[in-house]
């Protein structure tokens, strides 16, 4: 039996989104951010990092999008979302999973969490401001022409690159680059997103 | 041929660790920081995220230290460096390997960054506090009676952990983690560790 443990305006509806695509059966459990918008107590208690998602098959208990993207994967999904293992192209679409929540991830949550708290002092914004356009730039250049980050195929960077830019989205930070936002766009019309929306509600919660 | 593109002070030190662990020939080309400690801009010519690690084999040119250390492990290592494939040992050595640049560096990097430029906001300091305590529990429990994050044997999640850990001793902030400074003093007296600091500089610049 698998179980998603679920937040509201997280990261978590990434892993719907691939249980759909996956066709698996297996059940959601849900939580509610506090009024400060931090995960709730309870989740503490399934992993010690206290947030989601966090998956559980079969008494194994899994934190971090990647892991689990890969894990659900590599067990259920016979490569269909991922390019052939030993090509280069495997590679780097390793690379682009993996730089979704370190090297851009890292700007953007100084820029997501800036915007919550008042602004960024002048030092850490010098250093945001760059790092996020260097970040969108990469993107942008990456989805021009393409469907998706390695194709015509959605993979597994796709899904995971979908929160963050939803997120920078919701701030107003995709203003001046179309093709991501066009690129979001075609990831949100997906059957397996629309459906993950469906049962989890929206990535980002409502401007304002 | 494999190039390593270091540059000093940077987390291409865990790659020239497992260059050396994996025994491979191997040249190093060497980049400086400059006097605000960036990157130079000849790194971008190699790849567009401009910063190191980035290997180059073959012709395939990859950045992202996780992406790096896993295809060296699967195309050179048979296994040494990772728990066998399909356990649960496997799948929780993946979350320890992409906890490192993702839940445990963002508030270790809003830390460092915020100790480098005058300090946090209040709001910022708020969350990244919090949650540097809560990774340093989460890293000291796990490294308290164990070797190494996934027991006695070396694994790429400890390579990736070594640059996290000494940067954050560097400012003072494994002071009331001894576990941590005494995992973090296990890694440094590997003949692998020794031998890339040897090669490759420190991984931290000298406090003050």
């Amino acid at each position: 039996m698998i179980t998603l443990h679920h937040l509201n305006f997280s990261r978590s509806t990434r892993i719907l989104w691939l249980l759909e695509e996956l066709g698996l059966d297996y059940e959601v459990k849900a939580y509610v951010r506090d009024r400060t918008f931090r995960a709730p107590p309870e989740l503490a208690v399934v992993h010690p990092l206290g947030k989601a998602p966090i998956l559980v098959d079969d008494g194994l208990v899994l934190a971090e999008s990647a892991t689990i993207l890969r894990y659900l994967e590599s067990k259920y999904g016979d490569g269909r979302f991922v390019p052939a293992a030993g090509t280069s192209d495997r590679a780097i679409h390793e690379e682009w999973l993996d730089y979704v929540e370190s090297s851009a991830a890292l700007p953007a949550m100084f820029t997501l969490l800036g915007a919550k708290t008042g602004g960024l002092s002048a030092g850490l914004a010098g250093f945001a401001g760059p790092e996020l356009a260097k970040a969108l730039t990469l993107i942008s250049d990456r989805v021009k022409g393409r469907d998706y980050l390695m194709g015509d195929r959605l993979t597994l960077a796709d899904i995971q690159m979908s929160y963050l830019v939803a997120a920078l989205r919701n701030i107003g930070q995709l203003e001046g680059y179309p093709a991501v936002s066009a690129y979001l766009e075609r990831l949100e019309a997906t059957a397996g997103l629309r459906k993950a929306i469906e049962i989890g509600g929206t990535m980002t919660p409502p401007v304002g």
